[in-house]
This record gives structure tokens, sequence and C-alpha cells, in this order.
């Protein structure tokens, strides 16, 4: 019996929540299909994907993307699909503990991605951020002043209580290559606040840095499945939205 | 060996989401203590809930309540301690693939609930509902016209292709209970949007009578140990919020 080959459903333009899912699956050298980025000729396409997200197969129907096929099982939400696969790709704790552990801390993630979103679309994701952006000074300031320091320091102590190399157990799981997915695209769409905050995570850029420099990632990093950060996805560079410098 | 006493720790004047956890513990006649909401002198008291949370103990710091303490175990963010104890209150499914489902229908309700909470923060969490009233006004209106009748049409059709009277499985879980408390707070927040919407959502609306009326549950709900709905919590009454008739 060889390895499940994994289908991930994403949109095929930006990098989102399914980057998270991507990761793992890069950092682990595991075989999958991005199904949506395939030709619609061969059964790919975006078409491909609300087909099946409105027809689900075993299990519930996706609320949205995200979501893996793996056999007849269909899994939505992201920190749900990592959960699944953290064990069976090596990344993640064995024991219940652990995985409750990393959960946690995924969803943690998960609560500061939304909120980064946020920051753009305030109001509404129907809207342009055009039609939204005096809100979005606001949410983005109380996001940049208050907000993002909390996730970061909380996060910073949980890598320093657990020795600081990794956030969860003694080796790398799936949750660190979502905090280092969160510290890029945080780093992309508000450089000069994340200048400011650096130097009191020292240990989360760090935890970056370990992560870009494997072997697997860095090869996925700088290959073309990696999507490049841009204006339509969770993390934008609005100038505006950032500090003041 | 008894059955373990859980330890829950929230806010003691709102519902929030520790509500959810408060819930799978009274549907299942589990014994547990609420930390917070016991007098200072016995331990209890936000302080002892501040403590714990700033201090941890095996795992991972709580980002903030609720967390629940199992012995040594403590674990924080609503989905994951649902996970946790849903299995050992019978209150979920026992196989892997139906945990999962659960798992991902609870996390789109956690995005319900964040997203009902931000119709009157849309700004920020710190701010008062007054100092952002005109950001609330877009957000509850792009919410109540969009977002809303798109999950509550999800959770309707996930109820109907189940079977129609269970979310996941063949029995009463967790995630139906929250259910049920979200549309119990939907309904406070915005009745006259949910009297609306009530016609497309029989299967759901037949869902939260059916949980009231279970035995603990209907005495869960008329005890002091419930918190009445307020303009502190997550699901609030403001009228200008609300659909317009």
């Amino acid at each position: 019996m060889g390895a499940p080959t994994y289908e991930l459903f994403y949109w095929p333009s930006i990098q989102g929540r399914g980057e998270l899912v991507r990761l793992a699956l890069e950092a682990a050298g595991a075989p999958y299909i991005d199904v949506a980025r395939l030709p619609r000729q061969g059964g790919g396409g975006v078409a491909a994907m609300l087909a099946l997200m409105n027809d689900g197969a075993a299990g519930a129907l996706p609320f949205a993307p995200p979501f893996l096929r793996v056999g007849r099982l269909v899994l939505a939400q992201t920190a749900n699909i990592l959960f699944y696969l953290g064990p069976r790709l090596g990344l993640a704790p064995k024991a219940e503990a652990g995985r409750l552990v990393a959960n946690q801390l995924q969803l943690t993630i998960a609560d500061l991605v939304a909120e980064a979103h946020d920051t753009h679309h305030p109001v509404s994701p129907y809207e342009y951020y055009e039609d939204q952006r005096n809100e979005a000074l606001r949410r983005a300031a109380a996001f940049g002043q208050k907000r993002l320091p909390k996730f970061l320091g909380y996060f910073e102590r949980v890598l320093d209580r657990n020795g600081g190399r990794w956030l969860v157990g003694r080796a790398l799981s799936y949750v660190d290559l979502s905090a280092f997915q969160v510290i890029e695209g945080l780093s992309y769409a508000f450089p000069r606040r994340m200048r400011r905050l650096g130097p009191s995570i020292p240990k989360l850029l760090a935890l970056r840095e370990r992560v870009a420099a494997r072997p697997r990632l860095a090869a996925y990093l700088a290959s073309e499945r990696r999507v490049p950060f841009s204006e339509e996805g969770v993390f934008r560079h609005y100038p505006e939205l950032d500090a003041k410098r």
C-alpha cells in the first residue's frame, strides 16, 4: 500500500488559507494534486472545486475552500485539515495531549489570520477594499497597535516556554509552518509595523528563518508552485494601513 | 476511578464562547466547576482565571478564555475543548471520520460567532460600541443580508443531508448544542432578521426546539447557572443593527 495522494482544493490565484495546508504537504514531501490549479480539461480548475463543494462526498459539505480529499473523505476548515494531516505527515506530536496543544495554537493562528484579513475588509468580504477604506483605516490602526502585538507577544512567549525552537513538542510541526506563513504575510502587508515589533519577537523571527531554510521548504518557496503575495489574498500591502513609519 | 471534575474558566458575567462548553457539560450531566463564578475566597473569581491564563500548566498558555482544566491538562480554544470533551461526554461520534466532521462544523460555527461579534465591534474589541457605531451599521447590514443567510443556509443543508435530525452522526452532539446556542443568540440579537429568515431554515429551528426540550438542557436553561443574554456578550441586541422590519 503506497502513500495516499492528497487532493487539495483552493482558489488558484492566491495563497490565502490554502497555503497553510500546502506548506504542510510540501514540507513533508507528500504527493498531492493542487486540483484547482490544473487545467479544466484534465478535470481541474475552479469548476471542479466548486462542484465538489456543492456536492460533497462522505462527511459534511465544505462551507468554503480550502478542502482536502483523501479517497472518499472530504475535509474542510484549515485547522481541521491540518489536525488530520499532522501525525500522518510527521508534522505533529502523536500523543493526544500534544495534538491538542497543536490544535489550540493553530486555532489561535486562525484567529490572527481572520483579523489580519479584516483589516482590509472590515465591512464585508463582498465589497471592494476601496469601498470600505475608511473603516479599514480605523480597523488596521487598532489591529497594528493592539491586537497584533498581543498575538505576536503571545506566540513569542509560547515558543520561549517550549524551549525556543519549536512551538509544539520537540520537532517541526504544522504549527511552525503556519507561524512562518503568518510572519511572512504580516511582513508583506505591514512592513513598517513588523520592523518596529521585530525586537520584541526575536524567537519568532528565528523560527521563520529556521523554517525557510529547510531544504524542501526552500525549494518550494523558490518554485512556481508558491503563489506570490498580492492584493487579492489575505495579506495585502496597502501602505495606508501600515504604521506611519 | 470516578469521572473527572472539569474546571471551566470563563468570564462570569456573559455567555460568550464559554457557553458552548457549558452547554456540553450540562447536556451530559458532567460534574464541573465554573471557577470564575465562584467567590474569590474559595480560590475562584476572575483573578484565579487570569492567574492560570498567565501561568498555564502542562500544554500551552491560553490566548483567551474559555479554557478547561482536567487534572494537569489545560486546554484552550472553544472548538479544541469540545473536540476533547465530545467523545468523553458521549456528545460526538467515536470514529475519527465522524469526529473530523464534527470539528469541521464546529469551526464553521466559530466563524459565524466571530462574524456575529464583529457586527457590533467592527473596528476594535477595545473600544466601545458607541464609538464604532457607524462602522457597525455597515457591517451589520452586510452580515444580515449576505453572510448570515449564507451560514444558516449552509447548516440547514448539512442538517438536511444528514437526515434532518442531528448535524453529525445519528445522535445529539456538541455541534447540535452549539447550533442551538447560535440560533438563540442570533434570535436575541437580530429578531427581525431571524423572523424573516425563519421560513428558509425549518430544520434548524426544529433542531433548536429539540435541543431545548431535552430534560437536562431544559433544567439548565431555567436555572441561575444560565447567564442571561446582554449587551456585553457576543450576541447583543442593538435594534439599529437588525433588519429594518
